[in-house]
């Protein structure tokens, strides 16, 4: 199976080379970057040395690239997925898009949270939740890779949604991501000295993850759920930890909250149930595609606090593009993706 | 003005010594350690050399200690303080206890979170939130100083429930500390390979400052309030963030708010009003007595995002506990705390 | 192939265990620990759940554990794997001993360094730093796996020792190491406050990993080599950088220097060469079995500095202990050790 | 006194702004920033909140600046305080630059070092290592500050240049400084995540604090020395290590050693010998303007690795400037440099 990477030198884009070059089944084709066209990728990411040879191309003849690919990865800013997808409507090829262009049912919800008008409306695209949508991804010809942090946030409430056992208002997720979450580019907010003992909230009220979460959340209550998210900004790397709260419906005992976790999730490779009284931590699966899950009722206050962990570049991000990829190709859903986290 | 330390090994201990040391009106008396009696303390913490020469003495002789100190900092573990403090009740000398004993006006409520018996509950005790009860700091003879986290909860919300802007229900308070808050005591939890590079909760839904956070929302509301309080381990040193979720009542203003919390700290040297919009930053307050409050309203969920920032060693603890000195003396509110904080 | 695990539970067997469970053609049987006999390795290290699903046994039966392995790590204190592999002198199972017991050809010297009596001063162990032994590891049975300094020290220079193109006075390795070095136990040294936002050297002048770097310095030499090494502790969790320093012997070029290299490391798949004026990054390699090495000539001292780079856990100790056993084994040399480092 | 600070928005001189504030004897006249112009500082830099009401000015008035200020301190990079000297030469304004300009007695060096012709070659600096130029510093109208590196580089020695007690040849010095080293500039090489879990070398063989070291070496050792000089970065904020190797002279004792160390620096308020065998920690140093000192002696090798430790913003920068300043107008050395480090 051949491979290209639209947009391979931001973190994402870096980070789906690292994984498909170790992919059993894949062979990297073509890799670009506008920015950097013709540069070597491992010579700006010297820890791809002695493996990575191509360099980097542009990707102005999609066409000529999606020709000799079976799949294409688009990792770049929103608004410039919905281009290159139209252009490749015709073509054979699949695509997982890792931004925000397809992510929404309602396109007017994406242009009202991006500010952008949306180019391609009536793309049928799949949003690339694995687990809870595999069926439509094993159809899809275009996915929607979701985000690092609606993924996260997701699976930590939806088994709850879909039993009834939490009440949909007032939802609030509290949200902590690492750096590289912030991505590749120059901004004073992103040095070590700004960052490092540091820590703070950002995009209170306004971050574009919200309204993603709300869709899928309101799709397994079978209601609106409109939720208080808040992200956050963390002294790492790698990693994100959702601390999500609901108040419980009457009567919900700890033993219904552990049965829907389990009816939802049991078999799933990548998602591993830690159990109530357990707090997940990021280092645990950092470098992986597992999500780990754990909670704590309180019934002092009638809430479930839900946590959730994974690391924000692979679940989050490259790592679920492939999990896509390989169930969109009737490939073993963990295959690449096997890697034990790094610890410490 | 002579001031005794009864813990000064720990970390909060040790702050104590950094900033007494640079007190304008104060000299250090003892300093106290029962497991590191005869030691030297610049020993052990060698930032201290060539400034603290004091050996570290046992508390076995408090009399002794009290006779020739003017007051009294107790930086031990809880249940400690309440056997210090009831045999030092006929002395004239005046302390500041840093641990939990005396913060609870019903000592019920101390023993259930605390799992102790009070073994000194008939005490006078002042709750030494500076800002909140001077008046009653400036006439006390036992101070109460309060812990880290609330401290910082306690002044992100009290303005808002004074003014009756918010409601008492559903508030949740989600909050991260840096590792010196896990104390000097060796753990596994506490290593550097398990703290670097992670993130994740503990202590949820029993953590010992909820009661605390919750005595003081509810005397300034004027009712009970119940609160969520979910505390987080950050990888850094020092500094704590308070995100703190309410509901507004029906038709607050963004203007109200903003004058509820002008109306409560204008005026007040160490709380700095970031403002609306504004996402205070640990590292801003760090090493400093400061207290950085912003908020965001959410108008989508009439919500309320109160967000406030101090330093745990600090404001936290040693610091407010010299503030809460200076008040007890009429001492210049400030003196000893002007240092300002280390960025980066 | 079936591989145990003496010694699971430290830094270096938990990553064993990371890299064999990947493995495609290992089988992990027995994993070993003393302190945790009985308990479940997962429930210890939280990143293995739902993938490492044996409880440690006790070593005490180790004839036993040798009569269903094929190979055994052990992952121990030194002084505890010559009474292991003594007692295994007849058993067919190889052994790759990650810990200083058999690395010194001359026991006297590791007696005069490690302060202990070598108790199988007879045994035929094969100095495992595969790129310079790999023709007697692929016939040892039992293989002495080298130090993490000592590889990262001993591949940047003997090229140029071989080659002849430096003197064997006034050498000196400068090395710093991520904190994993430090091993998991609990000492006040390695918590969290006390390495973060810190650095210092330890061991000057006596760390133990000098004469083995000594040792093989002077074999590619053929000239007795003293070398000054001192190692600083980095507040990073992984990674080692050497910085050595070198006198050029007279009239020696930038081209010999590069042949040199070249000559001894062309074709190696686990060495990057990233050439003259690049300094080589741990982050670099992070998570991964290569070793970057990097130097810089400096025409105005008449040096050379020498700079190389490796992951402590992997290249340093788990990883090579792999490498060793593909090669002892008749595997590929990269089974199991192809993923690519973790960056960022 | 009145000091203006030219180049406020630096690290180094947003650290003169920390430490004037606290000064009991300065008010802080004008700041400049010519990028910044116009802007309020505490926008900026927010811990400064509350406390530094100042706009920033530009430079280009500076002899106004001057007429209303009783000392300047220049922190901008090299190239300009020489054009900024010269022209207040008959002002009777005293002048700190924290730069390169005026630190060599040769502006030959500095012109082949530095790439840049020097403007101002027949100006009087004083070199203004504290502790060894005190008495020139005291009538000086213009000191150059020296930098970082160099400060921790020279006191390790010099006592030992001075008492004949080490060779002049092999000197090495290997540095390894925090991320603030580097400044506030936005570039790839200081991002969080290039340099978070990362250390490398830079500069090496050709970093322009080399030949200054050089030169202070050479004027104690009364012979000329050249020096190997490899700084690196910390994953750290704030911090320089140099772990400085040089070979003893025959027959040299440790006793002597210890003597001439006490010698140079007892009484000196900012030094601290740690002594033989204990290794000096950037910990231990952390925002104040203390050097910490420690050596050991290795037998086998006969030579000395002696090891400082400092903060490159305050004693590496502008905690000496302070010092100076002090120096220069008779105020009491230690002034507004007292406050004790930050630990943890």
């Amino acid at each position: 199976m051949k491979a290209s990477i639209i947009g391979a030198t931001g973190y994402a884009g870096v980070e789906l080379v690292r994984l498909l070059a170790c992919h059993p089944q894949v062979e990297i084709a073509t890799i670009t970057s506008e920015s950097s066209t013709g540069e070597n990728l491992a010579a700006m990411y010297p820890h791809l040395s002695q493996r990575i040879e191509q360099n980097l191309e542009s990707m102005e003849q999609i066409q000529d690239i999606a020709a000799h690919s079976d799949v294409i990865f688009i990792a770049l800013p929103h608004g410039h997925a919905m281009k290159i997808a139209k252009v490749l409507h015709d073509s054979p090829v699949k695509i997982v898009d890792l931004g925000g262009d397809y992510r929404f049912h309602d396109t007017k919800v994406f242009e009202q949270w991006y500010k952008v008008k949306h180019e391609d409306p009536d793309a049928k695209a799949v949003y690339g939740l694995t687990e809870l949508y595999r069926e439509q991804v094993a159809k899809a010809k275009l996915v929607a890779n979701p985000g690092c942090y609606t993924t996260c946030s997701i699976l930590a409430l939806v088994p709850l949604f879909q039993a009834k056992l939490i009440e949909t208002t007032n939802v609030i997720v509290d949200a902590k991501s690492g750096t590289t979450g912030a991505g590749r580019s120059l901004k004073a907010g992103s040095m070590y000295c700004q960052v490092n003992e540091n820590f703070h909230a950002y995009g209170v009220a306004t971050h574009r993850h919200t309204p993603e979460i709300e869709q899928i959340y309101s799709e397994f209550a079978q209601e609106e759920v409109i939720i208080q998210f808040t992200p956050h900004l963390l002294p790492a790397d790698r990693g994100i930890l959702a601390t999500c709260y609901a108040n419980l419906k009457p009567g919900v005992t700890a033993q219904e909250i552990n049965v829907a976790y389990h009816a939802m999730y049991d078999g799933e490779y990548f998602i591993r149930l830690r159990g109530q009284g357990v707090c997940p931590e990021i280092k645990h699966v950092r470098a992986s595609n597992y999500v780990d899950i754990g909670w704590q009722l309180d019934y002092r206050t009638n809430r479930i606090i839900a946590m959730s962990a994974l690391d924000n570049l692979v679940k989050g991000a490259a790592g679920q593009a492939v999990q896509n990829m390989n169930v969109m190709f009737g490939l073993e859903e963990q295959a690449g993706l096997k890697q034990l986290p790094i610890y410490p």
